[in-house]
């Protein structure tokens, strides 16, 4: 494990909790104290650390340093797997793919879908992109971190998935906290709290994830039948959304930008189809 | 049942797959016949339908609508429960309530939270609001539609509900479709096939309905603990969404409206603080 940062840390902590024999390294020493009382072994230096082990797990604050320190390391990683597990943008995942393809290096990057504390939990999702048989034989330790998924093999997959499913994780939680303001200004004293609504629209979510499902074969057909949901439905009840907001003095932004959405394709004449037509007019500004 | 449109026809058909004795109606006749052949009894007028049945579903295409139809039957009604499941804002859903309370009749507002062939679905939400004592006595004969909730004593909680719960789809369906356009644009080839991206987005709703109850009762405290994942962590990811939309020509609406939202919120100081610090910043405009 190259990194004990806070997420550094809390991968090398797993690994262990896993019983994986674990080698650590950080640049400046001394963050590996707790996790050698717990069995990890401390190497001297970033080359030491390689040494030790098939599988050498990268997570540093950003590219640069990544760069930084594997660069003098290349010979020692030959033959090697290398999952790199910092944030980094498309770019950097495809410019450290081809460095370790030059070098002979299996590379594998990654995305971890939580904070420190949530590393380890088994519902976590852990995102990978790479060369499959690297996955394939990484997966095993990997799994001490939460359930590996396998993205496909462009290196760029895991930080765009990581930025798509932050979009959709804000856009429910906008959707989310607009509920629970609209319902919170409802009636006197306060109105409904958040944690009652909450339990509501935990339950709801289970419907919408299947309305999400739904639809996803429609995107890929290119086909958006409305059935008994059209555009032209949302619309309507999206006007009593903006309306119900201004009543409670809530802002107007999120509404507004569902409509302007739904207007943009019923003006273009699909008020009939479903909500999945809305892709094309994402796609295009 | 008061009423057999898509909907209506749809709700006395799971009364009858429970196997309840029912009785229908509808203002233009014909309407009846498969419901019949399936047992249900069709009704000469409204009246007769009343006085078939202590419970009374009534779903019609509006309020007015509503009001046409119960307010000759008063008399009939008195000490029968009228269960409203027509669509309609808060003041018609008190004001059908002001109207059986001056009339001795129980009424509960409803609205269920499906299209016409998820009816009977047992993971359907059904909410309703108005008097506990008419909920639970009206409750074994609506289980026949999903699992009822009760909302509370205020008949205006459904349709408020319903409201807000239209909105945290279109928040969590925007941003899903949002990722999805992101993933379809990644790649030669047509890029990530929605189908693929929507199997991680769905397990990864998991995790983001964690951080919702997580959130819940910080909006009831007022307090905001940013813990590992504070609002300026957001605002930057929030960039990385932002520029990669750019890059691949999709509509800035989205990532701008989050991005708008927590700058807002930090430039106010509360960068430290979690997501649902936003909440504030949509209770003033
Ligand atoms: N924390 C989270 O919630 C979270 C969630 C998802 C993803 N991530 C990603 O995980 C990565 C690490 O985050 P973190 O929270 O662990 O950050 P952190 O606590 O700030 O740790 C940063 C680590 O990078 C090392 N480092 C920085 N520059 C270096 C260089 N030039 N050479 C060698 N080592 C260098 C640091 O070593 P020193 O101790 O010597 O400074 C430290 O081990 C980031 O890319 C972050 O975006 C974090
Ligand atoms: N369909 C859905 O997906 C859905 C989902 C959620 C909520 N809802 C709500 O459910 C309600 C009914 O929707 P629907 O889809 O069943 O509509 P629909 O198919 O258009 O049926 C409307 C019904 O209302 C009756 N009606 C209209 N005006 C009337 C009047 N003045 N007096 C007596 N009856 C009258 C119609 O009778 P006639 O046959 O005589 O015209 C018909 O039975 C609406 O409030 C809707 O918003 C529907």
């Amino acid at each position: 494990m190259i990194g004990l940062g806070a997420m550094g840390g809390a991968l090398a902590g797993a690994f262990l909790t896993a019983g994986h024999p674990t080698t650590v390294w950080n640049r400046t020493p001394g963050r590996a104290g707790a996790l050698a009382e717990r069995g990890a072994v401390p190497a001297g230096s970033a080359a030491e650390a390689v040494a030790a082990s098939e599988l050498v797990v990268v997570c540093l604050s950003d590219h640069e340093a990544v760069r930084e320190t594997l660069t003098p390391l290349a010979a020692q990683l030959a033959g090697r797997t290398v999952v790199d597990l910092t944030s980094g943008s498309p770019l950097d995942a495809r410019d450290t793919a081809d460095w370790a393809d030059r070098h002979g290096v299996a590379h594998l990057d990654g995305v971890i879908m939580t904070t420190p504390p949530g590393i380890g939990r088994p519902e976590v999702l852990q995102l990978y992109a790479g060369p499959r048989a690297a996955f394939d034989s990484a997966r095993p330790a990997l799994a001490a971190l939460g359930e590996p998924l396998h993205l496909g093999e462009d290196p760029a997959l895991a930080p765009v998935y990581d930025t798509a499913l932050l979009g959709l994780m804000w856009g429910t939680l906008t959707g989310w906290l607009h509920g629970a303001a609209l319902l919170g200004a409802e009636g006197p004293g306060g109105g409904v709290p958040a944690t009652s609504f909450t339990e509501v629209a935990d339950r709801w979510l289970t419907t919408v994830r299947a309305f999400m499902r739904g639809y996803a074969p429609q995107i890929d057909a290119a086909h958006y039948p409305g059935d008994g949901f059209p555009l032209s439905l949302h619309s309507s009840t999206m006007d009593i959304l903006a309306h119900a907001s201004e009543l409670r003095g809530l802002s107007a932004d999120f509404p507004q930008l569902l409509r302007e959405l739904t207007t943009r394709a019923i003006s273009a004449g699909h008020g009939e189809d479903s909500w999945a037509r809305l892709v094309e007019f994402i796609r295009t500004t």
